[in-house]
Order: structure tokens, then sequence, then C-alpha cells
């Protein structure tokens, strides 16, 4: 059986290879060396050059997949040599190894025992698209949010030395340019420079966030990619320093410090020295044998150290490079002819020496510098959303841009705030067409949320538009600079629910329970495509915060006019005398279809209410169906503890009605795993079968 | 009236003048300039040596006050100087100013209109003890925790550009050193130096955060502060890099960045400076004169600047100079000899130059550095507090001190961590008998629980000692890195519930909310301080995370033998057949007081249920009074939002129980103001007399 999967896997990828044979580096006729790979011990087997034959053939394995369906694609091409040279070089089994935002960790789990399972990642059951320690030992956290790898690998590292010092085991944290800026990284820093404790970071700078990088920072981190040419007087100036006489004999030793500063100057890397790191680099991170001396090197050093590699996005996938943040996690129809390069892995002559610092190819990094963005059309920009089935109109995330759009439009105090995730929330068009009134804050939720209360405070309206899960960074500046400041700020929350294959780590299921106990939060959900808008229009003419959240799905048009948007009210979507169903958001659509099925079928007539809103509740129309002795069943893609249902039952407790005649539909006490929405939906009971059988309990009684 | 109290305020602080007439720059028989200031504008008349004897006086007030009643002090004396420079020098009527942390506010509150109103600060109905926007249109938000400023003075700037560019308004945010380390301020100094936008952060520098800085930052500013010693040899080295030859054309540019990194390098602040800041310091922040030319100029910056000023904490005050941490917020029976000097705010010579970069004395800088912790004793490291009465043992700080101190003494596995609040938390005796597995991770939350998590996944058992207001911080981290990894991290919780004087930014009312949806999550609050110690040792052997909060409140010794600690097991305190309250930590004492006195009375006899656990609830002892046909109170000190007594509901309804016989005592869906922790639980109904009222209701019944 094993056997025949790898006959197959063989005739597969030498398939592939063959198709591009003047670009690769495995020969059609060889057996794949991945095949002899069941962990990193086998790596350690393996010359330089069949490592580097190794990484092409992850390349290949990559590309393929990605042809099938929807992965994350270009983040992992740009980490293939790096776990090649990871693996090959160190024993993960006693070091610690972190991947920050773990999507970048395919060619790890394939290299860590999981080539032969890797084609089910993403699928209900299969592996998971990030880091899992259920999967293997190997993967010591799930990480879906990013900056978390440096403060979880500097515990690692103290709890070695606490616990089995005499193991001198050494921890790696692998984070990328884009997650660098997220604030806890410079906490992390600050606490191990601190300490000066030993600890590796290895920056992956491929000068890109998802969605491009931005912030002082990356202006910075362009000018460490220079920094190889200073070299070529670094000499010249060395020597005029130590030319600089002593002054006394006091100031002898401070002369000395400022020579030691002048030097980290040149060769720089000063943000991260001046954090208490010795930073090393910029080096090829395409480099296979460079790379294994460098983590050879870094291994031995008793302090922290920053290891500054340069990577492309989408590397040796000539498109993927050239649009990384379209080939993120790219539909399958996006990935074809496929031309894996992936050659620049090749040691080159001037690699060969350790203490080198090369990088080899200035022109391709600078070539993606200058290139325009991913066109957009005018359709895209100024999408006709009156027609819902208009190709392309169809998402919540769709929906809301138009809106945010159109307002924007209109007032000039409207503006709106993301945090890398430009491409995932549609506002690209929005960036381009108000420059002033657009601000991706870069992976810093938090800071998107203080800014914004800056923003309103003096006036301006801003929308802040993020997913639930990343949004729960900014929970504490919700608290503080929104809720309590009872500033008019609006939240559009995006991916609110189960959000398929990328599984707990972004799931949104939190926001309800998390909102509702701020004070003067609304907190609303849109039960179909045409309440995006007026909800936003509403929360725009209030004078405190609101909340408006919407999944990661396909916007329905459910049939009937609208009522208009007002302060606290439901709406009726559907009239019935044995009970009632309120819906917070967009499973309306899929009670509604189970409130016919059941009246079709003869066996309930039932009422179907949409919320709209979970704060503050429609006490009037929510109860009016158990003040006339019937039954209400509360449906919300959330969690039930503290959500929506919760909200019902604490406020028919304070009316003083029977909570016998309630019950509430939601996500458990639990976390829900990675497959597709509606695989999720089924398993937490939030379809349309799910929800007719909680239903179908109240008939018993 | 107002001459009358005008008068006897001039009489009370003339006469403390008097005291210490020698140290004092105000004459006692000039009346006071204090009383001529009825806004910022008055400032703008005076003479710089006038300004200087306001700043005495300030100082004097503020010793006064801190002679009567416990308020932030050291904070305080150490911003004077900058408060007058700011509003003498600069309009913020028009332009924008953000304390961070507000505590340091005082001065700023005196100047701008609330001088007369300031003898009420801290008490309930008085001065909020931070910037309140509804107090003044000067205070632009209300700032109890760290890092927000420069986010929000970004904001608020970039909003002004948009609605009023004619204005050319200018925005300040003041941070200090201890909340630099924050990640949101690093967020924000990105994302500020990425857009290149006008904006002045004054960094007030007093080597502290409120228990000593800690990490590489600090080392970094400690460097800076050597800094105008580089001065002397600047020229020299600034000879020898211009006689560096150009390399060719090509390579001109280059050498000319190179230069201007190796200049920036030698005046200091390249972290600054790379993030996109223009760094310009240090300067001694006590010179009135110096730092009104200074704000005058980077007023008319086009760019984000740094302005980098030394103080020091108490300054003027030389007991607090000495030990700031303690005069943090001193109690009034540790300030009396009323002693402030305070005049080094005298315009020393060399500070008049404009461009010149100078600090004081960095003998007292250095001497501060080098002084011994404050003393403990033995008694207080090692306390008995088998014997509640003991003197000093009477929080629950202490309780839970005292057990993690235990703990650690006898497994290795056991450490701890906590976030710049070391002495809050009466942490100093373990950061000094156990430095190795004591990690204060200064004002960042967010890592403490990251860190935490690193800890756990390597064999330790950490301990996070955090306050419930700061633990709203690291929200996103307890989701993914403790809860989803299912790691063994214990959370002690203090000030859980309303704390008093510091009002909204810091009560601890949310953490029942927001910790109950995360699965995995055990969380537990202790009736009296014999329960603290056993939840912490019970939580200790469990194989997932946990959590224990506690108010700040002396711990009550319950009049029975407490039962042990079991998985989701309440304990019932009294018997009755009358119906239930169910309390959750603290206030089990103040139901158990009511349910005496309505038995005493002939009212209620009724049972009082220590629910123990907020998850999982014991819904066996929980429910059989409603079983029974009895009625069930819960009473918590959090909000009724998603909390203790939601969780009730919700386990009532999924047990088809009838909610009518539930009622629920908590706080509500408003912010709670400022005032001793008694007048706050009795404006919350959390008293004894507010739950009495709320059994009461039942009777009726």
């Amino acid at each position: 059986m094993k056997r025949d999967s790898a006959a197959f896997r063989k005739k597969r990828f030498s398939g592939a290879a063959q198709e591009n044979q003047s670009e690769m580096t495995t020969e059609p006729e060889q057996p794949l060396l991945l095949e002899t790979v069941s962990g990193p011990d086998d790596l350690k087997k393996m010359s330089e050059p069949d490592l580097v034959r190794l990484a092409g053939e992850i390349r290949a394995l990559l590309c393929r997949l990605s042809e099938k369906r929807s992965v994350h694609f270009a983040s992992n091409l740009g980490v293939v040599e790096l776990a090649v040279a990871l693996h090959s070089s160190l024993d993960f089994s006693k070091d610690r190894l972190v991947w920050d935002t773990g999507h970048q960790c395919y060619p790890h789990k394939i290299l860590t025992g999981r080539y032969r399972q890797f084609p089910s990642i993403r699928t209900f059951g299969g592996l998971m698209g990030y880091p899992n320690p259920e999967e293997s030992p190997f993967d010591l956290f799930m990480t879906g949010h990013a900056g978390c790898s440096v403060g979880s690998a500097l515990g690692l590292s103290l709890a070695d030395a606490i616990l089995r010092p005499e193991e001198n085991r050494h921890a790696f944290a692998v984070i990328g340019d884009g997650a660098l800026a997220s604030g806890v990284v410079f906490e992390a820093l600050n606490l191990a420079g601190g300490l000066k404790h030993p600890l590796t970071v290895i920056l992956n700078d491929n000068k890109m966030s998802i969605c491009g990088r931005v912030g002082g920072l990356g202006l910075y981190l362009d000018r460490l990619r220079l920094n190889p040419m200073y070299k070529k007087i670094k000499n010249g100036i060395r020597r005029a320093i130590d030319a600089v006489p002593s002054v006394g004999t006091s100031t002898g030793d401070l002369i000395s410090r400022l020579k030691d500063s002048v030097k980290a100057g040149i060769t720089g890397g000063m943000l991260f020295e001046e954090f208490g790191f010795r930073y090393i680099g910029p080096i090829d991170g395409h480099n296979i044998p460079l790379l294994r001396r460098y983590l050879t090197m870094v291994r031995q050093f008793r302090e922290p150290v920053l290891l500054h590699i340069l990577t492309e996005k989408g590397h040796g996938y000539r498109d993927a490079e050239l649009d990384p943040a379209r080939y993120h996690a790219p539909s399958p129809n996006l990935v074809h002819h496929h031309t894996p390069q992936g050659e620049t892995a090749e040691p080159p002559a001037h690699g060969r020496k350790t203490d080198s610092v090369a990088i080899p190819e200035a022109r391709s990094v600078r070539s993606k510098q200058d290139r325009t963005a991913p066109g957009i059309s005018a359709a895209e920009m100024l999408p006709n959303d009156s027609d819902p089935d208009m190709p392309g109109a169809h998402s919540y995330t769709h929906w809301a841009r138009n809106a945010i759009y159109r307002l924007m439009c209109e007032d000039k105090r409207f503006c709106v705030l993301t945090a890398a995730m430009a491409q995932g929330t549609m506002l690209e068009p929005i960036r381009r067409l108000f420059p002033d009134r657009f601000f991706d804050v870069g992976i810093c939720e938090a800071n998107a949320v203080v800014t914004a209360s800056g923003l309103a405070r003096a006036g301006m309206r801003p929308i802040v538009d993020i997913y639930s899960t990343f949004l729960q960074r900014a929970y504490d500046h919700l608290f503080q600079e929104i809720s309590l400041q009872h500033l008019p700020v609006i939240l559009m929350i995006d991916r609110a629910g189960v959000v398929g294959a990328d599984g707990p780590t972004h799931h949104g299921v939190f926001d309800l329970a998390y909102l509702r106990p701020l004070p003067h939060f609304r907190v609303l959900a849109p039960a179909d495509a045409r309440e995006v808008e007026p909800m936003l229009r509403w929360a725009a003419r209030q004078d405190g915060p609101a909340a408006i959240r919407y999944p990661r799905a396909t916007a329905v048009r459910l049939e009937r006019e609208p009522a208009a948007i007002a302060e606290g009210k439901a709406e009726i979507l559907r009239s019935g005398p044995d009970g009632a169903v309120a819906v917070l958001g967009e499973r309306s659509s899929a009670a509604l279809a189970a409130a016919e099925e059941l009246a079709a079928e003869g066996l309930l007539d039932l009422e179907v209410i949409n919320a709209r809103f979970a704060k503050p509740l429609d006490t009037e129309t929510l109860f009016r169906p158990l003040r006339e002795g019937k039954f209400l069943l509360t449906v919300e893609e959330g969690v039930l503890a503290g959500g929506f249902g919760s909200a019902v039952l604490e406020a028919a407790c304070d009316a003083g009605l029977d909570s016998r005649k309630i019950r509430r539909v939601g996500i458990g006490d639990c976390y829900t795993p990675h497959g597709t929405r509606d695989e999720l939906l089924v398993l937490t009971g939030l379809d349309k079968d799910g929800i007719k059988k909680a239903l179908l309990q109240f008939k018993d009684k």
C-alpha cells in the first residue's frame, strides 16, 4: 500500500519535473529524494547538492498542490531552502523551532515526516495548514496570528535553561518582516535583549507582509538590504575611527564604546543591536550551503542573535515572485503552466566563505519594489452591487467594501483602517482612490484601534475593517480607547464565524462574547447582502461605537423588502404560530429554509426573526413568542458562552420569563477544526439540517 | 465662597512653604501664583522666573496632598516643569496633548483650570486621578493603561490634517520610558515613521517603570544618557568620515547615506531614527526655559520627532527621588517632614544655548541606579500567613504571593511572570529569592502570556500574576497561546473587581466574561484568605490552564473549615430552607452577613453557596434549590453580561430549569466611577445591604 502510493507519487512528480526539465534540478529519471525522507534525520545524511535537489522537489510538490486547490503558496515557496537548511544542519528533536504566522510551515511539515499526508493539507480531517502539536513533536505551537514566535521561543529557551541545562538546547524563531512590525515582537526582543539570553531570531525578509509592508521599519529593512555595499568602504572608516585620539584616561572606555557603536552602525542592524541582539546579515535565504554555515554558527552564540535572511516570496515560481500578494493563497485556476525555477539555491562561489555577507541579486529585489500594483479593473473599483448575481459581487466582504467606498465618497470624515489585510477585506481600490483616508497599519491590530480613537476624537468617523479573530489583539483598546471614551468608531468585523480551511486560529467566534460586555457598543450582524450598507449607514449616524460582523461567505439575498435599520429593532422574516427561531446574522437563510421545510412537511409552522442586534436586543419582538407560551430558538455563528443566545437568556431572566422555552444553537466549548465552511457548519449544527433538528426538539414537548 | 476658599488655600499652602523656607522658591510673603492661574492662557503672560516659581508651588501642593492621602506622587513630581513648559509655550486649545499612563496628569490638571478642585482628586465625585474628557477639553483621552499615547496622538494629528489643515495643528504625546516598552508604542512609532507625519513624542525618561525598568531598551536608554559626552569627539569623527573617498559616482549617494547614518549613530537615538523619527536630546526635563525652547522648536518640524527629556521621579522630594517605586502612590503616613527642594528648575547657564544638549547631574542619575533595592525584612519575605490577624498579611495579594512563594520553594518547575507590577503584586521578595524564575517583562502583558506559553510548553509551570484590567491586553494570547494550546499556565488575576480610587481604567470587571468563552480554561475565585493557596495548588495539578481571580481587598477568614478544592465543586457556607445565594469570590462574606441579618430579622433563612468555580460550574449544588422550587441569587464582582450569573443562566437553560427563580447581582452595562472600594460596592449593590435588598425581592414573590 505504502509502496503503491510511493510509486504513484514518483510517477506524478517526475512527470511534473519532466514538463519543465530545462528549469528543474531533479532529473526525471532519478527516484525522488523526498521518498527517502521520513524525518529530519534522513536529511543529515545527504550531500549539499542532494539537499539543493530536495528543495527543488519540495517546490515542485507545492506547485502541484496549488494547481489542485487553494493553499498558502508564495510564503512557502520562500522558505523551502530555509526549512531544508534548518532541518539538515540542526537537531530539532532537542533544539526548539517556532514558525511565526505558521502558514509558512509546509516545507517544514514535508520534512518532518508528513510528506505522505501532505496532499491532505487544509482539508477536513487532513493536515492543518498551520503547525499543529497534535500532528508532530516538531510543531511546538499552533500559530496563526502573527508575532508570537519570539516570545514563545524565549519562553522555551528559558525553561530549557532551568529544567535541562546540561542539554544545552537552543531556540530558534522564524519570523517574517511583516510580522516583525507587531508590537508583541518588540516586547519579546526587549525582554530577550535585556536578559541577554541565548536565542536566535531568523528574520525572513521578503519585503512583504501579506499585502505589502508598511511603516518606518520597512524603510529601515530596505536600508539594511543595501548593507553589503557598505563593506567596500568599511575598512577605510574603521581606520579613520582608530585614528581618533583618546581624550584622557577617563573617557577611554567611552571612546571604545563609541567605536563599537559606529562599527555596528556600519555593519547595520543598529535597531536590533540596540535591543540587545547581535545582528548578523543580511544573507541569501535561498542558498542552502550558506544558510547551513550561518545556522551552525549562530547555534553556538551565548547571546541573543538576529540572523537576517533575504528571500523572495514565491521564489522559483515566476508569477508568484512578481505578485506574491495575489499568490498568498491562490485559487487553483491561478496556478498553472507549472514552472518552478528554484535554482538560485545553487551555491555561488562567494557563498563558500563563512564570514562573507552577500546578497545574490540586488536587481530582483529592487525590480519587485518598482513594479506597479496588480491591475484592478474599473468594474472592480465601482462594482454594481445592486445586482447580486453579478460575478464577484457575492461576498459580504465585497458588499461591505462597496458600502465603505460610498460613504467615503460622500463625506471626507469617513476613513478606513485595516491591519495588513487590504486584499482580504478587498480595500485595495480604496487605498488607491483615497490614499489620505486609507490607513494600513501593518500587522498591528491594537494600533489600528488606537489610531482610530484619535481620528474619532478629532472629528473623523473611522471605520476599522479587521477580521474577527485578529480584532482580539485589540481587545484592551476596544475597551479603553473606544468603549470607555464613547467614541464613534465603526468596526467592520469580517470573517466572523467559521472561516474554513484556516481552522481554529482563524475562526472568528468570540467577538459577540467579548464585545457584548463593553458598555456603549452596539453590536449588529446583517442577515443578507442588502442589510450590509444600511447597517453601516445606521452605525455612521450614531454618537458611539458600533460593530457589524459578517462571515466569510457568499452573501445571499432574502426574499423580502428589508425594513429600515433602527436601534435595537429586529425584523420578522416569516410568520407562524408554532414557535420562533431568532437568528443573528447570515444563518438567517438556513433558518428560513429549515422553517420552510418543516412547514412543507406539516411538522411546525414557525416564525423566523432576523435579530439584527446582539446589543441592544429587541426584547419586544424576541420575547413575544415566549409571552404567548411558545418556544424560542436562538441561532448564532459564534460561541454560546456569553454570546447572542446568552444575551437573550439574561434579558429573559431580567424580564421574569421562563427560560424552559428557550434553546440555543451556536458553537460549544471546544475548538472547531479546519474544513470547508459547509463541512464546519454541519459539524457545529449551524447548517439547515442542524437548525431543523434543533427546532424539532420542541415538537416533542 | 470662591474667595473664601482661595484665602483658605493661600493660608494653607503659604504655610507649607514657610515650613521649608530655606528650600523653597516661593517666598512665604508673596501671594501664590497658582491663585492667578485659571487656565493655560494665564501662563503665557508669566516671566520665566515666575514659571519656575509656579513649578515650586505645584510641587508644594503635591507634597501637601500626599501627606493627607494616597495619590500618585513620584511620577507627578517628575513632570511639574514639563507641564509648565508645555502649557506656557504652546496652545493646547488647538494643539493636541496626550499624556500616556495618565497618573502623571496632576500638574496638567492644576494648570488647566482645576486648581481649586484639585484637593478632591481620586475621591468619589471628585476629580479623577487620570485625564478625563468630561472634566476638561484639555483632557483628550482617559488613559490608565500604558502605551496608547503615540497612536492616539497620531490619529488626532491625521484627522486634523484632513479636516482642518489650515489650522496647522500639532500633536504631542508624553510617554515614560516604562510605557515605551509596550508593543503598541512600537506599532505606532512604525506607522508614524512610515507616514512621515508631523508628530512629537516626548520621551519622559526617568529610568523607571513603576518598579524599575527592564529589557534591552532600558540599557539602550542608559547609553543615550551618556550621549552628550560623545559630543567632545564628534567633530573629530565627522572630519574623519568626510575624509573617506567616494568610491566612484554610482556609490556616491550611498556614501552620503552612510555618513548620515554614522552621524546619527554618534548623536544617538538610532533606534528612533530607524523607525523614521528625528531624535532630539537628551535634555534636562526639569529646566523650564530649556524645555520651552525645545518645545517651540519641535513644534515647527514637519516630520515625526522624538524629544528625549531626562527627569527624576519624585523630583524635589528627596525620599521619593531615592525610592520612587515606594512613592508611586504612597500611603499618607509615608509623606511627612514636607521637604520639597525642586530647585534644579533654576535655569543653569549652559541651558541657555538653544542648540546645546545637556544633562544636569550625571551623578544623581547613576547613584539611583547603584542604590540597593528598598529593604524588605525577613518577616515580609517569609510571612507567617497562617495567622490572618498578623499585620501586613491581610490582602488577597499577600496570600497569593505567599502561596506562589511556597510552590516555587517546593518545585523548580514553578516560575512567576509579571508586567511591571512586582510591587503591586508583592512579588519583589520573590524577584530577589528566585532571580532565575522571576520574570518582570515590563509593561508588556501580551508578552508575559506569550513567554509563559513557551515556558509551559517546555515543561515549566508558569504563574502569570497580573491585574485583571491589564490582562485584557493579552486577550488574544490567552486565546491562541494558552487556551488553544491547552497549556498548563496559571493566571493569578489580582485587582479583579472594583479597585477604588483609580477608577474605570483600572476596575477589573471583564475577566469572567472574557475568560469563560475560552475552551480549556478553569476559572476560580476564592471566597476568603484560606482558599487562595488551596486553589493555586489545585490549579497546579491540572493539565490545562486555570485562572484564579481575587480583588484588591482585605482577605477575610470565613468561620468554617474549608472543604478541599475539587474540579467544579462549590461549597455550602450556610444552610437554610428559603432559597439560596451563590457567590463567586470575595463577596461571600457580604452575602453571609446579609443572610445572617435576614435570619435574625426573621425574614428569610437562606442557603449561602461559595461557588468557587465560574467554569466549570457545580450545577448539582447550584441547581438543587431551583429543582426544589426555591430561588437562586447569583453574586459576582464583575460585569453581568457574560459573567458568572450568565453562566448559571446558560447552564439552567441547558438543564431545562425555570429561570424565573434566578436573579443576578453584579455590575451593569456602564462604567463604575472612582471612589473607595466601599463606596463603589455600595454604588454597584455589591455591599451587604445591596445583596440583602436583592434577596428581599424574592420574599415578595
